[in-house]
């Protein structure tokens, strides 16, 4: 059996339920205290990060070397498209999410307001709440240029790259931390990704103490 | 021609230098001033940050989708192992390093104490420098007990994982904050990475206002 060692709201486990679910790979949900981490979950992943996969026999690390060994290993429905260029897209866009979005949005929206509650790790820093409400403007307005020009984030196919970015908007929603009214295009594009079967699990996460907007969850928000 | 954006001690544009040097791809280099970005950098990569490589017509910015795209469309000599799992471990090293180690040691130590000087960004932060000082141990540790079980990072073959720990490990080096003397096997690894000739034009590297220590060009450490 496929196991996934996750935390809910985590960005990065979330990119690998919406690919394990979109290849239709069944996998159990083992959610993991990281922040209190055991020695099993150490000798798992010494770096102490979720998500882990076990998958065939191996333990695998890191959320975008377990995408791309998905892609390898079950290549239908195809998340990465052929050609070095548009892979070179995909990548920098995942990168761009999962490097440059999390650490100016998510980890000062997310992880200040939630995982600090969960944790028991303080309170929210106030600056770096408001840092990320300003600094996710400008990252909805990026988004808006690249889907003015593609039907995707990447290109003209669903990619790797809109679930990496989807995965951190969705964390975000929970929260209702994201200004549908700002960014129509961006809006169209959340509907489509959100209505895909994969997405069902994340929908219907719970974290105890934080009930989520009734547009969560919501197909046609 | 192929053109690289860069900065001289950033590990990732390093990555990318050695990529390119060990696949015999000749490059100019072109230093970057990316704490003042100009219109046509911010235009070249909207995420503000070097490298970026202008290759075959296109631009491509992150280091970890450029080295890729060079892999997928120079495979001689291959820095990629065939191989779904041997793949998921090198990209799950890069990671360590990229990520983890990067936010852990090279911020703390060769950020805080060359980048802030070069880019008047303030003082170092005493308190950062002495955690990244406390944190690398726990790294070169980690290094040595992959190393005592394989002959490369990865595995039984050089691979993108350990130019990718060699890139943050010569940066390191130039301000002299790797002891060699706790971590023998690191070192014959290191001297071993430091021998190729891909290594030579970073041997060579020059930050005006550091002197590198005698030892940092010398291959026989």
């Amino acid at each position: 059996m496929t196991r996934l060692y996750h935390f809910t709201l985590s960005p990065f486990c979330r990119k690998v339920r919406l690919v394990l679910a979109e290849k239709r790979i069944e996998v159990e949900l083992v959610e993991e205290r990281y922040w209190t981490p055991s020695k099993d979950f150490l000798c798992r992943n010494p770096a102490g990060k979720v998500p882990v996969l076990r998958i065939n026999g191996l333990t695998l690390s890191d959320s975008q070397a377990i995408c791309e060994y998905i892609e390898e290993t079950v290549p239908t429905p195809e998340l990465m498209p052929q050609g070095a260029k548009s892979r070179a897209e995909v990548r920098r866009l995942c990168a761009w999410f999962d490097d440059k979005f999390h650490h100016e949005v998510t980890a000062k929206l997310v992880y200040e307001r939630v995982n600090k509650r969960v944790t028991r790790g303080g309170y929210p820093d106030g600056q770096a709440v408001m840092a990320g409400a300003r600094q996710i403007k400008f990252h909805l307005d990026y988004m808006t240029w690249l889907l003015d020009r593609r039907r995707w984030l990447a290109g003209d196919r669903m990619t790797l790259a809109d679930f990496a970015a989807a995965a951190h908007l969705s964390c975000l929603d929970y929260i209702s931390d994201v200004d549908w009214n700002r960014c129509a295009v961006v809006k169209d594009w959340y509907a489509k990704v959100k209505s895909r079967p994969a997405f069902r699990s994340i929908l219907a996460d719970q974290i105890p103490g934080f009930i989520q907007p009734p547009h969560y969850a919501n197909l046609d928000f």
